[in-house]
């Protein structure tokens, strides 16, 4: 099982990599929230999200011997980005298998950071089998998007920074997609709760923990986009044992959440970032008064599509 | 005149109550620059802009005999709201004219700060008259958005931070509009070359410089809405000895390097702070390789009317 010292060691490993995200607060979102509200910030991490931390974690904890063939996963979004830089800052090969649907500006990211991608038609057996394809031909070692220890304790080190700079935290919110950001802050916590968010268009997380079993989540719909995938067995195993349970919001409320962080703190979060905001602003009663730590989980957002009504 | 001891003790003066702004930096965009840029972001400064430091120390360095029947200004923006709250914060009455055109999200700040707005019609006369009666009436002391000792000194805070964070500047950038902040920066420079930037539709200040006298704007046109106020005799005196140069920009490049920093930055900049950076993006010689400080003014947009194409 991943400890904190996977977690601390991951620390010394990304520092010299990865961007020490500033911790923000704003007066205005408390008044609003009628709590304390402390944002760690992975909005600005380098390829704008935690993924950074994982993919970077990963690909650093690899043996001479298992990266000499290079790093390879399929994505169509962040992890893609983050794995292809982080083995491009170890002069590591990343194969990327990448739907043809993916959006443009994630293409040319991947690509900017020397991936070598091969397309894939957008289902989840197109991708599999373009991965298995991948590895038979170049040795190259996967790194999934989240159901693995190096990826955990890497999104583990957000959680693990904001606890060193505000250590009187009472809970941490984190939004759950996959598992892997929320797995790592429930292992860091140290004993602070840690309570997951997400849309209610996509909540198999919530279900999975209410059943005691994993339920796969079928045709999600949110416009939190980094959050439709289903948790893993690694990561639905820490989240039912650690995290204290899960608010959901629907998708009307994650906007409005958006659009207060952007007005009020001046910084793009992704409608993802904004599922925690707006469990805390749909449920002030349970944490009125209290020092709640946020993950802000990214930044990524196509500006000519804003979900602000003009 | 002004000089670092007076920065120095707005520093101390406004701590207690001003954000210390972070220094960002973005990899991506300074391969896009060809130099190394260090953004000091005043758009996460208290009221979304460096005016809450000039206001709060104008604010502060009253006696208390000075400030006993409050604080007055007009303003239709940023100053109106930085000086509301300063006001508040020392337990003082702010009487503000505004235009009753101002922006609704604007009247709605300066009166939540608890301040006494008088509307007057949006020209110059009617608020110049409206102020002077203001302070007929109530005895209150004027602080001017940037023709003011206090004012230009707090506004050189932020070059100081920031000279403090990266010692080894070879430049730094900042928007010129009435020449508080700019000012405030060449003093705090303490050596190293200021340049400023304006939008080729309000260049009054290049134009001032150039004819060794203030030519006032008439009626600029720009998306850099920050930047239509014209020099005061206070602040052309200090741009005129101390600033290297005027970089114009026209609105275009303003709008493309706003983007670029958000999308690249994910932090939101208002037009008048991406000035700067279209400067140095449309002069990429003469800043090849540099280490270049840029002054972000601020970061209040109206997200319901963003300039991007879709």
């Amino acid at each position: 099982m991943i400890g904190m010292d996977e977690i601390r060691r991951a620390v010394e490993r990304i520092e010299p990599y990865a961007h020490r995200t500033p911790v923000l607060t704003c007066r205005g979102l408390d008044r609003m929230a009628g709590c304390r509200l402390f944002f760690k910030c992975e909005n600005f991490q380098k390829v704008g999200a935690f993924k950074f931390r994982g993919a970077c974690n990963a690909v650093f904890s690899l043996g001479e011997d298992e990266i000499k063939n290079g790093v390879a996963t399929h994505s169509s979004g962040n992890h893609a980005a983050a794995l292809a830089l982080a083995a491009s800052l170890r002069n590591a090969k990343a194969y990327i298998v990448m739907p043809d649907n993916s959006p443009e500006v994630k293409k040319a990211a991947v690509a900017g950071y020397g991936a070598e991608i091969t397309w894939c038609r957008p289902t989840l057996q197109a991708r599999e089998d373009g991965l298995a394809e991948v590895i038979a031909r170049t040795g190259a070692a996967v790194i999934h998007p989240y159901n693995d220890p190096g990826i955990i304790a890497g999104q583990g080190t957000a959680a693990l920074e904001l606890l060193e700079e505000v250590p009187d935290l009472d809970v941490i919110l984190v939004p759950v997609g996959g598992g892997g950001l929320s797995s790592g802050t429930c292992l860091a916590a140290n004993g602070v709760p840690v309570i997951g968010a997400e849309p209610q268009g996509a909540d198999d997380a919530y279900r999975s923990l209410q059943a005691g079993k994993i339920i796969p989540s079928v045709n999600p719909d949110t416009i939190a986009d980094g959050l439709l995938t289903s948790l893993g067995e690694l990561t639905f195993a820490v989240l039912s044992k650690h995290m204290k349970k899960i608010i959901t919001v629907d998708d009307p409320s994650i906007i409005s959440a958006m659009r207060h962080v952007w007005e009020r703190m001046k910084m793009i979060i992704e409608p993802s970032s904004a599922v925690p905001v707006a469990a805390v602003l749909q449920n002030k009663n349970e944490f009125s008064n209290q020092h709640v730590g946020v993950i802000i989980s990214g930044g990524n957002v196509e500006l000519s599509g804003l979900p602000f009504a003009r």
